[in-house]
């Protein structure tokens, strides 16, 4: 029988990625324990929300010690997923292509990148970082015979809905689009998007605001 | 007198990016009004929190009408501080340095890539994408000069904390921060990290939980 997974809200895993980071600099360091405080210092959180969010992961500390760096980062890292490896492929291998494929850390976080894939024929056949580049016909095939977890988009606006729907027709388990455009995929398939300009925008707010209370 | 900005909570202040594109794309359909469910479908948020949010900027919409396009993507882009243009040096002209500089919508939504820097002589000089590619010894110049308001890192994590260092000593207005690592400004400088590996692991997370209830 399947262990049962408890519901986690959404704003919780979203920063279990970072519990984790912190986790990870934590045990380099050498650290046997750390406090909620110390841990939300690190994370950019408070203590009380770092102790109602690991509480989820049945994670409560002990008082005057704190959690157990070793064993917090074990449960984060389970409940992320991260006892697996996830292949990933990436589709478009243009310069965000290329950069993803040499990104620090996505193998060492249990994401190699197993493939690239393009559509230009002049560039099919190269090899970007150590990764070859395939063609697009041959997506199907790769994401079977790779067992592809994960597809990134990283094609031009135009392009990603088409490869997104590509993809989830080849059966992969969850989509990461950083095409600037809006995707669809079918309801049970994990999405997430990112549009590098949305974080421009929110500085934007901030330092109008700074420019607003200077003057 | 400055206009007083009213206190937006930073989740709201996330997710107008969000509101704006759905409304540029309601404004190129040639939309006149849009409810609040609609907004909200679009924006993958519940309507209820639309209309909380919107509410910060003292827009409160028509009942059976709706918002008025137009006029609300005007809110939208003042509160974001859109109505300016703020330009933005990269500093790292790797992979990924190119491909912010060639990244579709940063100079369309109000954030023009003024320069690329490097510390690599062999690539300073060059164009890419139509824009220059200048040695780091010049960052403090360059950004009086250019009037520059945004850095953005992406260097290798090694040089990241460095370089945010240099940007904010000349006198830049805020950091986005795409190297792997976690590095700190002072008080006051708005920063926003990007870790693309955070996103992998968020749909790691649901992956895991829909295999766990196949099972």
């Amino acid at each position: 029988m399947a262990r049962r997974t408890p519901t986690i809200p959404e704003a919780t895993v979203a920063r279990l990625p970072i519990y984790r980071r912190a986790l990870v600099e934590l045990d380099e360091s050498s650290a046997i324990n750390v406090s909620s405080e110390r841990l939300a210092e690190m994370s950019g959180v408070n203590a009380a929300k770092v102790r109602k969010d690991l509480s989820y992961l049945g994670s409560y500390g002990t008082r005057g010690v704190g959690y157990d760096v070793d064993y917090l980062l074990f449960q984060v890292s389970r409940a992320l997923g991260l006892n697996n490896d996830w292949p990933v492929a990436i589709v478009g291998s243009g310069n965000l292509g290329q950069a993803l494929a040499n990104y620090r850390g996505f193998t060492q976080r249990g994401f190699p990148v197993a493939a690239l894939i393009d559509v230009d024929d002049k560039k099919v056949g190269a090899t970007v970082h150590g990764i070859e580049v395939h063609h697009v016909d041959r997506l199907e095939d790769l994401v079977a015979e790779l067992g592809i977890a994960i597809g990134i988009i990283a094609t031009p606006a135009g392009a990603a809905q088409a490869v997104a729907d590509r993809l989830v027709e080849a059966g992969i388990q969850s989509v990461l689009n950083f095409a600037p455009v809006v995707i669809s995929v079918p309801d049970g398939v994990p999405l997430r998007q990112v549009d590098l300009a949305t974080e421009l925008q929110i500085l934007s707010f901030y330092q109008q605001r700074n420019a607003a209370s200077d003057r």
